[in-house]
């Protein structure tokens, strides 16, 4: 018998897009190799398994202590029925019905009774149209975590990078370049990748071209960044930086002379690794209290219900729920 | 005879640094294969061919005109001597000795006496010690040719990128991205390229996360970058954005789905072309009335007069240099 700590929680995600049937074929695929339960409507599945021919062996379990091997384990929700589908476009119950799946997943994570929750996508317009106050997947998470500050960590075979902010506009994510929060973010980077590499080697980018060249274009990387690196050395981490933006991926991701790169903006970060690897990247939340791993890709309502999406960036995250939780 | 519109020209760089020993070494090694003359100093060629035993056979011309086939024939400043020279040094002589090739050959090609500059690297900190006002190896060329407007582009195997800002503050280069100025890039990007791809398929990036996702992350995709696409369809250039900055180079270097991208900000095109090319970029100056390709690397005052440094960038900056000549 599984023990709970054991159980990886997988949320279906909307299911008007690519949600089901990843998880479907990845299970079929014998990709799924860790105990693990999923948040979603049975009756999605079912339809979804008979319609791509799958021939995956689904089983409703009531807790999530029910699990049975050589099985896709189902939590079911009974919030979607095979007629209130719409493959492949905006659906207010399916965009309803995926919330509800990560609130159930992210407070058994908080109870213990799953190990780690990895996400399928949820699609943010569906959602909206039933929780106006909707902003986010992640967002989701950690408000109902009561987490006050998270980090993104896009991770790949050759190449794992985390940001000191995310959607938000280029000249915002300037000003938030700021000393605090980036010994945060090595600090939470450092802590993360040691869970799965020992010692591991933090690079941190500079901001402005060449890390504006001992303060010529810019000073950020004098004033804001290189304290932090010294800091978070003080406090024990193998932490080098600011080094220059067009500079520090090459070693990183060729060289492996780092084990993850902190970046000082969203696409200074995404632009290396989806470069490097478009499909494989797994997007990781930390900061909060659980660990959640996520494909690093949206509902994909273009190709719903072909079969032809990809499980690469699931399975990773799959993968990577695994090593984080040790 | 050679018409002097199909001669090279190519400056030594500074003698201190690694661009005497790539001239020697890509002669040597059969890489230059066009009519040229370099513009440096015999003295310096000398000693630095002996020293790493190149075996090239040096030809002093006094005139552009005057080479001769299976020599490298230089254009002797007789600035420098073997006794001034102080390898992997900042040195007050070289530094300028460097800034009087650069003129020279800047001033041969406006005369029409040479088809194109082709440029080894310069270092700034010891041309400003004879000038102070010499803001940089691009800029002094610029300032020489009058031209009011340049903009630099990078060009690889892989891909090629032009930047709507270059060596300035990433907040700075922010406000950089204005309708006129991105048309005007996407204008001088689809010309050059054009030059040696028929019918070029030109890529604009855009500026905020996944373009700013319809203004809800900035609105500098929408006011600005689509109508400057707009405006260059209506001219008849097949322009193609904003597209998501961490796919588009997916798009350009693995897909081949564009022959350049247009980029809002010096890192967001340098990060993707050295990630996949680090030591083979070309750095292309356009908006000049005249044509001139650069190595993509510094001095490397480290590694200067050991015969370690490659002759990729240089290999590919004669290329380039030849396929815009036409």
């Amino acid at each position: 018998m599984v023990s709970n700590q054991n159980i990886l929680g997988l949320t279906m995600g909307d299911s008007s897009g690519v949600g089901p049937e990843i998880l479907l074929k990845a299970f079929a695929g014998k990709e799924i190799t860790w105990p693990a339960v999923a948040f979603g409507d049975i009756s999605i599945l079912e339809y979804c398994n008979s319609l791509l021919d799958y021939g995956v062996r689904l089983h409703r379990v009531e807790r999530v202590g029910d699990i049975q091997e050589d099985y896709l384990n189902v939590l079911d929700f009974g919030l979607m029925g095979k007629d209130d589908l719409t493959p492949g476009k905006i659906n207010e119950k399916s965009g309803a019905a995926a919330r509800e799946y990560v609130i159930a997943a992210t407070k058994a994570a908080l109870a213990g009774d799953i190990a780690a929750v990895v996400t399928l996508p949820m699609n943010k317009a569906a959602t909206k149209l039933t929780d106006i106050s909707f902003s986010g997947h992640t967002e989701l998470i950690a408000t109902l975590c009561g987490a006050k500050s998270i980090t993104m960590m896009l991770a790949s075979d050759q190449l794992i990078v985390t940001h000191i902010s995310g959607h938000i506009p280029l000249s915002d994510a300037v000003k938030r370049v700021k000393q605090e929060r980036i010994l945060d973010v090595i600090k939470t980077t450092h802590e993360a990748v040691a869970r799965f590499v020992e010692k591991p080697r933090i690079a941190v980018a500079g901001l402005n071209p060449h890390s504006g060249e001992g303060g010529a274009f810019g000073r950020e990387d004098i004033d804001e960044i290189e304290p932090a690196v010294t800091a978070a050395k003080a406090q024990g981490i193998d932490a080098t930086g600011p080094i220059p933006p067009d500079t520090v991926f090459h070693m990183a991701a060729n060289k492996r002379l780092f084990d993850a790169v902190v970046c000082m903006y969203h696409d200074q970060g995404h632009i290396p690794l989806k470069l490097v690897d478009f499909e494989g990247g797994v997007n990781i939340t930390l900061g909060l209290p659980i660990i959640r791993t996520s494909v690093d890709h949206g509902t994909a309502f273009d190709i719903a219900y072909q079969g032809k999406a990809s499980t690469r960036s699931f399975v990773k995250a799959l993968e990577y729920a695994v090593k984080l939780a040790g």
